[in-house]
């Protein structure tokens, strides 16, 4: 507690708790109840993940920013160097822009060796070849031992908008169907077995990956897509709970068709996580028409990232705003937003 | 000491310093010895505060990014988000951009009370309101107590740049004049003043301020200015310094012509600094041609923001990649950049 008097109590808080950045309920209390009203902000415009904005002249941009405060710096299939700019280039692919240009910032805490930031630096490189982009401008900032964390980058991300594309996660319909590309969690996990000191049977490594090639296999096979995300912080709960609330649908996912990996199920029995809630960093949630969606599951499958994707459930009329699981014995229970932060730290 | 073999020893150091953060020498080695080359960048680009990247159909953006530490995060004149507003508009804008966009993030040591968070969004709203830009995007997150500091906002600005402006620090000739729109030092001062408890006489408040409409006034009275600047980090001294080294010509400043406070003069005295190496945050430097230089000056000083401008020195043939001062006793000195950091996190 602070002894502050604050306006704003949220939930139980007057203060900034872990929670407050885990991409679930906290994290969309904090923008709802205090970044909307002090910004002035229109309440029922959708949150993407990204705004796009139209030059005088009529062409499109699209802006994307992150900042990546993942711990550890470097994990099993990648680094915080490379998330930083497969995240901001996916949450551009996913809003349908073409990624282009990325500005970087660094905050460096005394002490960080030369070694690590020239390794990090290098996997940015290296992901901006893959991903087809520039880093075009940047900047850094030092603090004291004690006052950071080795080290955090904020990776923003313009990209052009093609003439007549419209993505929007207010735009699903009952019906659709919702896709994923790929196994869920792989992220959070390899995270989370590096941090805890635990080693699982098979390395699992890190999905981190720019989806922009995959996207666009899709787009192609698919024109009538609604909306996609990538299901990073909050996992799919968060992104078909905001889906469901944009849309005003339910969703309604089917537990045996989920891409779980074995080890990301062990790892959650152990640890009592939620799969639904873990991190994906290489993955796409697609809301297709239903009949697009023989097609995108094709065209996905046939990209190297997205062999293991699935029809994992559907956008329905009713129990809107509602995400629904229907589990393997044909039970159904609700799909809530990650309410703590078991994870911190994720990305 | 890191123990680490280092591939990149950088000067003395094997590992991060608060010096790469000061915006002098040491911050230019670090770009130079360790981001140019691991990014594979065109060494002999002059190294602009913003990029300019060019559209399909030929209209240009550009795009800046800062991340702002600043430490206290409110202090006499200002506070964290209006910097982190003002600093990126005021990038672009001596860019000769028009700012439009901003994109915010976040990193939130848990513990900040939303009170602070709440004054801080309030001043960034109406910080964009002054400067006619729209936040259209941002994120959060939060690191665990000891591993942050209160709050860093990183804000990328994106501007759209008109037809046949062209403003670069290469270009620059013999002959042209050398601005600046106000007294040096304030925010430095300001800063400092909190962070050491320091009562001044009169207190001093931080410059910060949108240059926005200054520079058009400018530029509109002074159509062949070449290069502008704000002297933030490392101050008019490393302004001057890049200045001279990406334009290849010497640059002469006058002492009795810069406009310094008597208080930035005496703290500097007090604390063994140099007045050319404080911040500025609302201020600007500009290079214009000789037969412009009387029209600049008082199209500065018609403004709120430039009552104080000042004619402070000259770019020369001679002495090139050189900054010297010639001062009031009539004897010449060399203006090095900012060697260590003697001010850490004055933004």
């Amino acid at each position: 507690m602070t002894g502050v008097s604050c306006p704003l109590p949220i939930g139980a808080y007057d203060h900034v708790v872990l929670g407050h950045g885990s991409g679930g309920r906290l994290s969309a209390d904090l923008v709802e109840r205090l970044f909307v009203p002090t910004l002035g902000l229109d309440r029922n415009a959708p949150l993407e993940d990204q705004a796009t904005v139209t030059l005088d002249g009529g062409a499109r941009i699209a802006i994307t920013t992150d900042s990546f405060v993942v711990s550890p710096i470097f994990f099993p299939g990648g680094d915080i160097g490379r998330l930083a700019i497969d995240g901001t280039v996916n949450d551009l692919a996913v809003g349908g822009a073409d990624p282009r240009w990325i500005a970087a910032a660094f905050v460096l805490e005394e002490g960080l060796p030369f070694a690590d930031l020239q390794r990090i630096v290098a996997s940015m490189r290296e992901a901006c070849r893959e991903a087809e982009v520039r880093l075009v401008t940047g900047d850094t900032k030092v603090v004291e031992r004690g006052k950071g964390d080795g080290i955090f980058i904020t990776t923003t991300g313009v990209g052009t908008v093609p003439a007549g594309r419209s993505l929007s996660i207010a735009a699903a319909r009952p019906g659709d169907r919702i896709l994923v590309s790929g196994s869920l969690g792989d992220h959070g996990v390899a995270i989370l077995s590096v941090r805890e000191g635990i080693a699982l049977e098979t390395e699992l490594k890190s999905d981190v990956a720019p989806v922009i090639g995959l996207v666009r296999a899709l787009l192609a096979a698919a024109p009538g897509t609604r909306a996609m995300r990538d299901p990073t912080r909050g996992g799919l709960a968060s992104a078909t709970n905001e889906l469901a609330v944009a849309s005003n649908i339910g969703v309604r996912l089917v537990e045996r068709a989920l891409p779980i990996r074995d080890e990301v199920r062990a790892a959650c029995e152990i640890w009592g996580l939620e799969p639904l809630h873990l991190a994906s960093e290489g993955r796409v949630m697609a809301i297709v028409p239903p009949q697009e969606a023989d097609r995108a599951l094709a065209a996905m499958r046939a990209h190297p990232l997205g062999r293991d994707a699935a029809i994992v459930g559907e956008c329905t009329a009713e129990h809107s705003g509602i995400v629904s699981l229907v589990s393997r014995a044909g039970g159904e229970r609700i799909v809530a937003m990650l309410a703590g932060e078991p994870l911190p730290r994720i990305c």
